[in-house]
């Protein structure tokens, strides 16, 4: 079952996805003895943690997404290859794909080791007719998009006098309170607070509300409470209303309708900002329809605990698309985030690794090495083995964690300058109203 | 005629377009006694000589542009107004505005004094159809269209084996050998031959064909002969193939045709761009439909020696979209670029000023403090006052003139980062595929 190609022929491994997970994955191959096609719907590597400082014009799209070819123009055993994934036929070891170039016809990729890592994407709970009037923070498209909607609405705030109107304007909805919610509503407290009021004459920026919807009755569900607790104590020192327990059952053009309890209450916003429920890339379900495995409410494939799917040792899917189980068959919990994925990409360049040299694989392990999440300037939680932090020295450490993990000695640089800026002048340099409306 | 407002009302100036002639007679009226409101569709002014830089790559938007309101935060007597101007109501002294903040209203807005600068755009010498086949170097919008177009070509060579149709994949057709087009078809001979040849793995990216058609029979026609040629051979050593003496015929999606004498011929490339032809902004025929002033050819309305439109001396036009006239009646043969609009806006505030005072002012006079134009990597020409440079020397004059009329701090800290990187590593850091296809 184990691939064993001829001696003569390198091992093919088929790397799908260039996020956190498939970067290590394909970097922790540079010396393994095989020949290796990364494919990704997109031309670059984008840092996920950041896209949010893009949506508030804290950050150029340019400066947290590195190419994936200039990731990899070092490293002569990879290939990529702009595509989208139409089909995984397992039974001939091939992924069919649509290359991204203009004309190029479908290919079939053949494989020795198959590794997906597809990662996941929002999900409306079913209301995609929400999606419209709530665009997300997840692609630098949608991030670019949710730019222009925030300064839009106080460039109408500005010129709209009749003060119902301007409120509705001036009202920003967050739905979801997990970090990018948190971080989302932050920044856009601060644009109001900080970096506005001297920009507008007819109206005070300041006057802004930002709400933080959220189903369950504390943010940061991750944390433990003592540190939500402080989170929400550092989202109304900065102006963030955080409205928990609420769930949302309808989103317009003209606002959000929460239900609470028995209640419904309607919030009369012209911004909402969608940053709740996710759901696996629908690559799990393309993986779990071929090879019978399991797949749960949330669209995660189940893998065994070395990350291959079941009856398919050549197949290894990772980060948030999956379930992984442990030895005993119980599924482990882990979190959505980037440490997990890149602990599990190179874990599974070990696998390759080892298989290649006929050695076997213990199971995957998780270390965890804390849990970050900022709310805004010097402002942040911490969970580090249990060491809760927050304030400064929890930010500080966001800081520097962000800036190690950030792909590209220039992508560090500017992001620190702009950070240093916008610390000292409480500014956002790069809050341009672009795209279409 | 002047505008005599009473004594307990300050004027109010009017300025239409947030580019450098604007921006520059916005900034001349700090300490005026008057109320300025400026009026842009876009809510950031651009710095027009390196949009061509974000179209290869090697600059991000946000670095090149400056939130106007930003920009006026401390200018008490300035009013920012995101709209588009829909008519100049000259007899009642006010402009009809259209404002791009959503579901407002059209506004009139009064003035004592209008200050005019439209700027100018390319013209595809009536040829429309040409436009979605060759994009123009202008907007943030269209370079980053031409960035992922430039992108994309490199990405379907890469895959496409036709050796035809690679050919035509990698072929680059820029029209129109003015600065802009000098610029960018260096970038892209520069991006072919240093950035991306260990990016791909199955095509050569220095097989790149990179072509600069000019009707005229040299490049650069702004500058004396000697550094045309000069520029010339600068472009041939970057890999850049002038062909002069050339006129385009026709634009499709698979190439270029080319009359030259009596021939014509076709050029097989999925990629051109286009940077010829300059039209005024449709701005100057509203104007000279109303005054009853003159327009040239390239839509240009004719200003009076103090930039004011004839019979109506508080309606002041500057910048690429006029014609100056001297005391003569002659019409002065000025340039279309930065330096000749900055030092119009300046004048035209004056000309506020001294109105105010009671003065009279002198006639428009344009200080020629030289004209400059890079080419590539430690490559440009500069005709300073009779001076004429080239080579490295140029190039530094080109880089510090640039870095020091970039409006921002942060914007001149982080593309001085940016160019010191590319200079060293010859990357281009932000070659991103983003948008829709």
């Amino acid at each position: 079952m184990v691939p064993t190609p001829s001696p003569h022929e390198r091992a093919r491994v088929v790397v799908v996805g260039g996020g956190f997970g498939g970067l290590q994955a394909v970097k922790a191959l540079a010396d393994a003895p095989v020949d290796v096609t990364l494919i990704d719907r997109r031309n670059f590597h984008l840092f996920q943690p950041l896209v949010y400082q893009v949506a508030t014009g804290a950050l150029s799209p340019g400066e947290i997404a590195a190419p994936l070819r200039w990731v990899f123009r070092g490293q002569d055993n990879v290939r990529v290859l702009l595509a989208e994934v139409s089909e995984f036929d397992i039974d001939a070891r091939e992924v069919v794909v649509l290359p991204a170039a203009p004309e190029v016809e479908p290919e079939r990729i053949a494989y020795d080791t198959l590794i997906v890592a597809g990662g996941s994407a929002y999900s409306y709970f079913g209301h995609d007719e929400w999606r419209p009037h709530a665009p997300e923070v997840k692609s630098l498209e949608s991030a670019l998009e949710v730019r222009r909607r925030i300064l839009q609405a106080f460039e109408a705030a500005e010129e709209v006098h009749d003060p119902a109107r301007r409120a509705a304007w001036l009202t920003f909805v967050v739905v979801g309170a997990g970090p990018t919610g948190v971080e989302i509503a932050g920044q856009i407290a601060e644009l109001a607070r900080d970096t506005l009021p001297r920009d507008f004459r007819a109206m005070d920026s300041r006057e802004a509300r930002v709400l933080l919807v959220e189903q369950v009755d504390r943010v940061l569900t991750a944390f433990p409470e003592s540190l939500s607790r402080r989170a929400e104590h550092s989202l109304l020192a900065l102006g963030v209303t955080p409205m928990l327990g609420r769930r949302v059952v309808g989103i317009d053009a003209d606002g959000v309708t929460l239900e609470h309890g028995d209640h419904t209450e309607r919030i009369a916003a012209r911004t909402a900002i969608w940053a709740a429920g996710v759901q696996a890339s629908t690559l799990a379900a393309g993986l779990a329809e071929t090879t019978g495995a399991e797949l749960d409410r949330s669209g995660r494939v189940t893998v065994r605990p070395d990350l291959t799917l079941p009856g398919h040792p050549e197949v290894i899917a990772l980060g948030d698309m999956v379930r992984v189980t442990d030895p005993n068959g119980e599924v482990m919990n882990l979190p959505g985030v980037a440490p997990v994925a890149m602990q599990q990409g190179r874990y599974a360049a070990r696998v390759v690794r080892d298989r290649a040299e006929g050695r076997g694989s213990p199971p995957f392990r998780y270390h965890d090495k804390g849990n970050l999440a900022t709310i805004g300037r010097a402002k942040a939680v911490a969970d580090i083995r249990g060491l809760k932090l927050s304030g400064l020295l929890a930010w500080v450490t966001w800081l520097v964690v962000h800036l190690f993990y950030l792909v590209g000695f220039q992508n560090r640089v500017l992001v620190v300058i702009r950070w240093a800026i916008s610390f000292i002048t409480r500014g956002r340099g790069a809050r341009l109203i672009t795209g279409a409306d």
